[in-house]
């Protein structure tokens, strides 16, 4: 396995938007998914085999291109910039691997997750091996401000699914701490993806915060409106089961809206399954019917748009390029897609 | 929680041995102690209280105490020392936090493990905050030899974690399986917690090695022992309970040696139990019985002895102090030790 070179295509299956940025970035790309499978190599026979089914299943490879893309803006013409897309992704894959062991989820990308494939004991493991691999590739890297950026992000994501975890199940959870939980444990990767591509570039540190702000906010708009897809979006295109939020107690933005506006009938629905885990029949149907009821997607899909423009206001100081034209669009995308 | 300083006594209960490193190097782990506990800081409570229930059961700092001592070997009178030796026990501590998910444990060090107190989602998040924070200390701290050296260990720790699992049930495994399993998973920390002392001074590669080597023998003996006293010790001096790898299936030295030289009943009854996981009645008792009757104990205590000696003879060429001695005695602790 970890010799063969499995056909990876990124770019199939993919909206307009992210089609473009693969004849943008598409060579940049192929370089990260080589290193991808290059650096998964282990004697561990289930280490490859693991990261492959997780890597090669067709994510949208959104962290890796902010670093492409990031480095490119500013007209890098070096090797590094696919190392560190790769590492990126790398990261990206760990905690997709602990987060759907935690979750016990069983679809992710429309295929099985490792956990339902493995079980729950290896993808723990697996996980820790990628978090490992990432820094000894930084190591070799040599560059200790790539290097502290990224074990910063490391440590403020697991400190933002700890903060998920202790508010499941809490319907008095705020608004305020859903964004904070959703900035740490999904954006602070997007800010540390398109932050790098700067530092490669050493770029003074006004375009390098621009960078991290942008990838921040835009990181933001994609997870609130993730959250928002599981109670409106079909099991197809979510590629995992809609509703699983909902079924995790997760306490997500059409909740806390639904629930802050729901008159007290609600309110008993609302804390029955998500705090006491009491499902009545067709409880789905009826979570999304009041969700909807209550203008709640509208509301989260608001506060995405609002996230999204702040995202490209940042980028109004760097160079117009087309790398940068991409970059808004990608904003524009994370709230548009429908999948 | 994070404000309090709660009384770490890591030399209470210790064997005399431990007891005189710690007069060798009390006050170095004093102020290991204290940079665990204010490391362990997060705005996100459950982190450092799952990091103080873990830490501050009273483990032997093994690991910590290496770095000390090889850094004092040498003469070192900065302060580094102490959170380098920090780093590799929040590193071990993150080991154990997956590790007692993985196993599924209920007991460690006489205690209830994280995962019986808070369930097994959140030490999987809390392990990998520790990672992260170990990387970020090791960043600041800024010497990427250091940081190569345990980038690799953990790379190799994990590895070794999923060549365990994947050998779990299998009784074809081979003494040299187990012992490269052993070595990955166990000594690998062991050698890297000496080789960052003498790198922290700047020594030559040839001392360097020297030392990594006699961590990498000493880990290997106290993880033999280790595997060996889950079939001799009592739950009272083992901190958890006799038999464990026996009903996890995990094959280690003594059942490798006394299925090797068992009859076909024998054989047929650790196929029953560690295969197929059938327990019949009684099933440790006869395991044990079995074991005591071929001879494994001795036989896996032998290996263990043969690997302590080697790590010892590693230190010939080291400065003759107080802490070359104590990493001797070390050695014929790893071994003698009856807990």
């Amino acid at each position: 396995m970890p010799h063969e070179k499995p056909a990876m295509k990124p770019q199939s299956n993919l909206p307009p938007v992210l089609k473009r940025l693969g004849e943008l970035i598409g060579p940049d790309l192929e370089r990260t998914n080589a290193i991808i499978l290059e650096q998964l190599n282990s004697q561990v026979e289930l280490i490859p085999k693991m990261g492959a089914h997780i890597i090669e299943s067709g994510g949208k490879r959104l962290r890796p291109v902010l670093t492409l893309l990031s480095a490119r803006l500013f007209g890098y013409t070096g090797q590094n910039d696919a190392l560190l897309a790769a590492v990126i992704e790398f990261i990206h894959t760990a905690t997709l691997l602990h987060d759907d062991v935690v979750d016990k989820s069983n679809t992710r990308r429309g295929r099985a997750t490792a956990n339902s494939v493995w079980g729950s004991k290896a993808p723990v493991l697996v996980g820790d091996y990628l978090f490992s691999r990432s820094f000894q590739i930084l190591v070799a890297h040599g560059d200790l401000k790539v290097l502290q950026i990224v074990a910063d992000a490391c440590a403020v994501i697991s400190e933002g699914e700890v903060m998920q975890l202790v508010a499941t199940n809490d319907l008095s959870t705020s608004e305020e701490h859903y964004l904070e939980v959703v900035q740490r444990k999904t954006a602070t990767l997007f800010a540390a993806a398109a932050e790098i591509g700067a530092v490669l570039n050493q770029r003074p540190t006004e375009e390098v915060r621009a960078l991290a702000r942008y990838g921040l906010l835009l990181g933001t708009a994609y997870q609130v409106v993730d959250d928002a897809l599981d109670y409106s979006a079909t099991n197809e295109v979510l590629g995992k089961s809609v509703g699983d939020d909902f079924h995790e107690g997760k306490i997500t933005l059409p909740v806390i809206h639904a629930y802050r506006h729901g008159n007290p009938e609600e309110r008993a629905f609302w804390s029955a399954c998500l705090e006491r885990k009491e499902f009545p029949d067709k409880a789905l149907s009826h979570a999304i019917q009041l969700i909807r009821a209550r203008g709640s997607l509208d509301y989260a899909m608001q506060r995405a748009t609002t996230f999204a423009a702040e995202a490209k206001e940042q980028l109004a100081t760097l160079p117009a390029t087309p790398e940068r034209e991409a970059m808004a669009m990608l904003a524009d995308f994370s709230v548009e897609r429908s999948y």
